[in-house]
């Protein structure tokens, strides 16, 4: 039999999400059918507000306005700081710690020539401008360790040589909770590499 | 910060699903900022249109009509034979075995007194009349086995104990590429219990 066209239409639009397979999909379509059509209501229309998201002008963070709600927020301006980040999973992430309190500049990715990520692509000529427009003193890389994240950073400190601009790396070692036992050695010679006196 | 509003609103949909906590919702609503307008239009189109989705008059299946397909199938219905489930989940398993091509009747559940569900949340009025409509001769029973399970195939049995109904249960016992290793006791029992002439 051939399943009813909204079950169908509803299953092949949650087959598209990433860790979505078929089965998955058709459990959570036939959930829906017991959610009130409120729920569905609100569902479909946070959707269509998708829509209305952009990247902001400056830090390329997702937005509803032109200029995202960090950048328009003069204290963090105040903080004469950018954290320059991977993707706005890593804001979230860098947010939730509460350790940090500046303004964000996402990069989208890193440089990678083989599937054609250049600096052009990761918008760094934006981040530059931003740099000067924001009077900033202090940029922190929290670009996750590997070989193009590291070719990453090395090219920002490049670009912004020029600027008089204290550029950092967050600190890589033993993870929270981690056991040497585990732990890759590559995580434990970067560990010993970044070891602080006691 | 605060995230955006459309995606704070999609993240909370996506959490009501279930097994997607607030990291997936955030995961999936992220990655729907990367889909086209017209692919996030058909997913909310796709929303609103299950309002329409019903349970046909007669065997509970969701459907677009107020009968559903199977049982507006002419051909179907010769073959005079009802398989009793549980769930729409299992009409879908049976069909892609291709193993039936009969009628369904879905009863949303089992018998659980505990829980107060008793034979009027199960349609057992309902089942009752469509085998008298659709001169009904075999009737089986695609319930999973568990005590729920056996009292709800006994309390049919006895429901249509009147009427000219062949009734089977679907059988139990090590499924294809299990192992008698792995599997548990109760299942070897009853695998011993329905063994057949080699």
């Amino acid at each position: 039999m051939d399943l009813p066209k909204p079950l169908a239409l509803l299953i092949d639009s949650f087959s598209k999400l990433p860790g979505i397979g078929e089965k998955s999909a058709t459990r959570l379509a036939l959930n829906i059918v017991q959610w009130n059509s409120n729920e569905r209501r609100e569902f479909s229309n946070a959707l269509e507000l998708m829509d209305g998201l952009r990247n902001c002008n400056f830090c390329n963070v997702l937005s509803d306005e032109p200029v995202c709600q960090i950048c328009s927020n003069e204290k963090r301006k105040s903080e004469k700081t950018i954290c320059v980040i991977e993707n706005i999973n890593d804001l979230i992430a860098i947010e939730k710690s509460e350790q940090y309190y500046g303004n964000y500049f996402v990069l989208g990715g890193v440089l990678n020539p083989l599937l054609g990520v250049g600096p052009k692509e990761l918008y760094l000529d934006k981040l530059e401008s931003m740099v000067q427009e924001f009077g900033t003193r202090n940029l922190i890389l929290a670009i996750n360790p590997s070989v193009e994240g590291d070719a990453t950073c090395s090219y920002i400190k490049e670009l912004l040589s020029g600027q008089d601009v204290d550029i950092q790396r967050i600190g890589f070692g033993i993870p929270m909770g981690g056991s040497l036992e585990y732990v890759d050695s590559m995580t434990i010679s970067k560990a010993f590499e970044n070891r602080k006196q006691f």
